[in-house]
């Protein structure tokens, strides 16, 4: 019921969480983009098959993922990022970045990183009229009410 | 119990959906970035007492909120993004802009501004070494495993 409810809302963010926001749907999505496409693969996170079918379902249904056979007999599929899946990837890496930043424990999983130079990529706010990236004591929310984000942010 | 795993798991974007991504909590830390801090006004989103409360105290908790008292009779506390909350902008500046592109329905929250220039911030991957933003299709994870991230996309 919460599904109905998010999916109606006046809010980018509510319909977002809408499609990807439900437990182990975002870590599907992070093992896509680090190169998993078939059952088994998604499988190794440790999820209970019915739920990884669940959400497999799912994501294909929101056009995320694209579902591919690769096998004839039996027929068999896999689950590939769509555009709009792909599209996700800023989303995976903000949420990355701050678990390093901001929780303890191991980063096991490939780094993200920019393939010209090899280098590790990151995530940025970034104001595309003055063209460049700013701090998030730069950023306010737009209307006139109190604008917490620019105010104790020292990041 | 799904808490538990995500939290212990040797990946910094389980730990960080073990901390925010119950069901509307990213929507709590949306409203406080847009000005939200009472009770009331966070429940101007539509949550149910009993969940709204038990998402405040889980991010209070999680030392992403913090519990101020704002008058004395009857106590009365109000909840303001700590330093760790704030660090979640480019998160909600991501899933919005995601939702904007790729869910159908208006947006009625105000924007996300750049404070000095009023143009809405957007949320771009950067590389930190070659010192510009990069597109989706230029990032691929860094191991030898298949790179979906750097096929198919086109944006």
């Amino acid at each position: 019921m919460k599904h109905t409810s998010l999916a109606s809302m006046d809010c980018a963010i509510a319909r977002t969480l809408d499609a990807v926001g439900e437990w182990w749907s975002l870590l599907i999505i992070r093992d896509a983009f680090l190169g998993a496409r078939r059952f088994e693969e998604f499988k190794a996170s440790g999820m209970a098959d019915n739920i990884l079918a669940a959400r497999l379902k799912r994501l294909t249904a929101e056009g995320i993922l694209e579902r591919r056979p690769y096998q004839a007999r039996p027929v068999r599929h896999e689950y590939v990022l769509t555009e709009k899946g792909h599209a996700l990837l800023p989303v995976i890496a903000a949420l990355r970045e701050w678990g390093k930043i901001w929780t303890t424990g191991p980063d096991a999983r490939p780094p993200l990183i920019h393939e010209a130079c090899g280098h590790t990529v990151t995530v940025a706010l970034t104001c595309p009229h003055c063209k460049r990236n700013v701090a998030i004591a730069e950023v306010r929310a737009g209307d006139g009410s109190r604008a917490q984000a620019a105010v104790g942010a020292d990041a």
